[in-house]
């Protein structure tokens, strides 16, 4: 066994890639925007020429077992990254070939979120568990679904899209998908920031720090977390929405799997409470009694660009995922 | 090995039980009302004064390995029922420890829709399939979940609760539950009842068969079945409705574990083509491109009752489910 391997977690807006020893330890990372390259090639390139030296210094390729991915819509079983949604690169991109041609190292596929439900497994607080889902709140919302200790990929390689399910019939338009009503156009960074505007718009009369903010740029969920904390209405009544509507998605994603914990991660978690509390009494007050306090709902206890560039790392170690 | 297994399907209206030989035979069968009974102990004490004479007429209990039988709610690592929304019995019921005393044999008990999902495995559309959902369509909702060509269990053996996902938040009460706009309260033979009734009170000026039924009893998923063969546009509207939301439920079964098909099982698929251009319809709306056109949306070739029963039957025979 060579003794580093290489994570790469591609998510809609940063991509963050890191070496890993054979000790499941980060010695090295870094990253570069996703969406600044149009071309998927541009992208590698770009990975390439920010990862060599890292690989280098540690003693070159030959040291190194290959390279795992992580990516919205990456299949495991092709190696393909395909229409993803929150990505510039439309139709199907051939990445991990793509990748293992540049830098003539193996490399492993898959969702984003399965890697990051893989980084739980291994180091984070689903240690041990056998059925858990991971759900990824950040520019998009994605899941990893381990049912009897295996990531749950489907007949396709595909399964795991959580963030697509609709929860909100007939409601806010995906404009990446064009369904409407789906738990990502809600629960992810875009939209909070989407709900702010609304309850902003919505109800004119009602003041808010909020409308010190630019609608165009300024309100995200970073600004509507931090109003929310110095007790801004409007902010916090954005959160008690979202928490009402992440809840009622969890509770459905509970009676499919019955998993003894579901485990939030990424940008969104930095909310608390403000995001925990509504969702798990949302989540509650939806399942029927045979799942009731049951469930453990966590926040993830890795850090975030740690727990998927290890997931990612992970898919190059285990010949089974 | 044994001659003899037998498989009992207790669903919310009957219960049918059978004798399955050792070639997936069922060589007799025989039914009884769930309902009727207001004690589980009374419901066992009939079961078993009507298998009797057709187990002593096959040679006696020597010759029978055991009982597998489905229930709502029931559950495979423990053999109780536990609250089940559309039975009478209320609580959590030792089910499978009371059977086995009644009889002497060993009992094995899962959740009604996994028995069938068992059935179409072994025997049915599902033959060769690893991945694919069952959803019963009864008086009630169920579903039985296989990945990887296993029944999904959950870490406490109540996964696969699909009728009771949410679909329209703020919804129809669910009587049993308490909770809204679950699926079960659209696409179940009840729901369908209650979809008609709906439309036909609040559109008072539009003339339909319906009228001539009495809405206290006469209108049912059988009578708006007739009715809407008849041309009838209410009871045609019905079954768009039921299908739209149905095929939306799919939609997000489908994103969750990418199966290779969708089996649909039970009263409400004597309605053909009436609900399965409209579910199907909906369900590729409301999918992400990567699931489009792929998914198999089929009705089962089985016999309802031969499904679930040898499904229950073959939960003796495997002794890993």
């Amino acid at each position: 066994m060579a003794d580093f391997s290489i994570g790469v977690d591609i998510g809609g807006t940063n991509t963050k890639f890191g070496i890993v020893n054979k000790d499941g330890q980060i010695v090295k990372q870094d990253r570069l925007l996703t969406n600044k390259h149009e071309a998927a090639q541009d992208f590698i390139d770009e990975l390439h020429s920010k990862l060599m030296p890292m690989i280098n210094e540690a003693g070159g390729l030959d040291k190194f077992t290959g390279i795992g991915a992580g990516a919205p819509n990456g299949n495991y079983y092709t190696g393909n990254i395909e229409y993803a949604a929150n990505l510039k690169w439309r139709g199907i991109i051939p990445f991990a070939k793509m990748v293992s041609e540049k830098f003539g190292l193996k490399v492993k596929l898959t969702n984003d979120a399965n890697a990051a439900a893989m980084g739980e497994m291994m180091y984070g607080c689903a240690k041990g568990m056998k059925h858990f889902i991971v759900i990824t709140l950040g520019t998009g919302v994605g899941s990893g679904i381990v049912i009897d200790g295996k990531i749950v990929l489907g007949h396709d390689g595909f399964a795991g899209e959580l963030g697509h399910t609709i929860i909100r019939p007939g409601g806010r338009l995906h404009k990446g998908t064009g369904i409407r009503g789906v738990l990502e156009s809600y629960a992810s960074a875009t939209g909070v920031r989407e709900t702010a505007i609304e309850l902003l718009t919505e109800n004119p009369r009602i003041e808010s720090l909020l409308r010190d903010y630019s609608i165009n740029d300024l309100i995200t969920s970073q600004t509507v977390y931090e109003c929310a904390t110095k007790g801004d209405k409007i902010a916090n009544d954005v959160f008690e929405f979202t928490g009402q509507i992440l809840g009622e998605a969890l509770a459905n994603f509970v009676m499919f799997s019955s998993p003894e914990a579901i485990i939030l991660f990424g940008g969104l978690t930095n909310a608390g409470d403000l995001i925990m509390h509504p969702t798990r009494q949302a989540m509650e007050a939806n399942l029927v009694q045979v799942f009731r306090n049951k469930v453990k709902l966590l926040f993830s206890d890795l850090k975030e660009a740690d727990a998927a560039i290890l997931g990612a790392s992970a898919l190059i170690l285990d010949p089974a995922k």
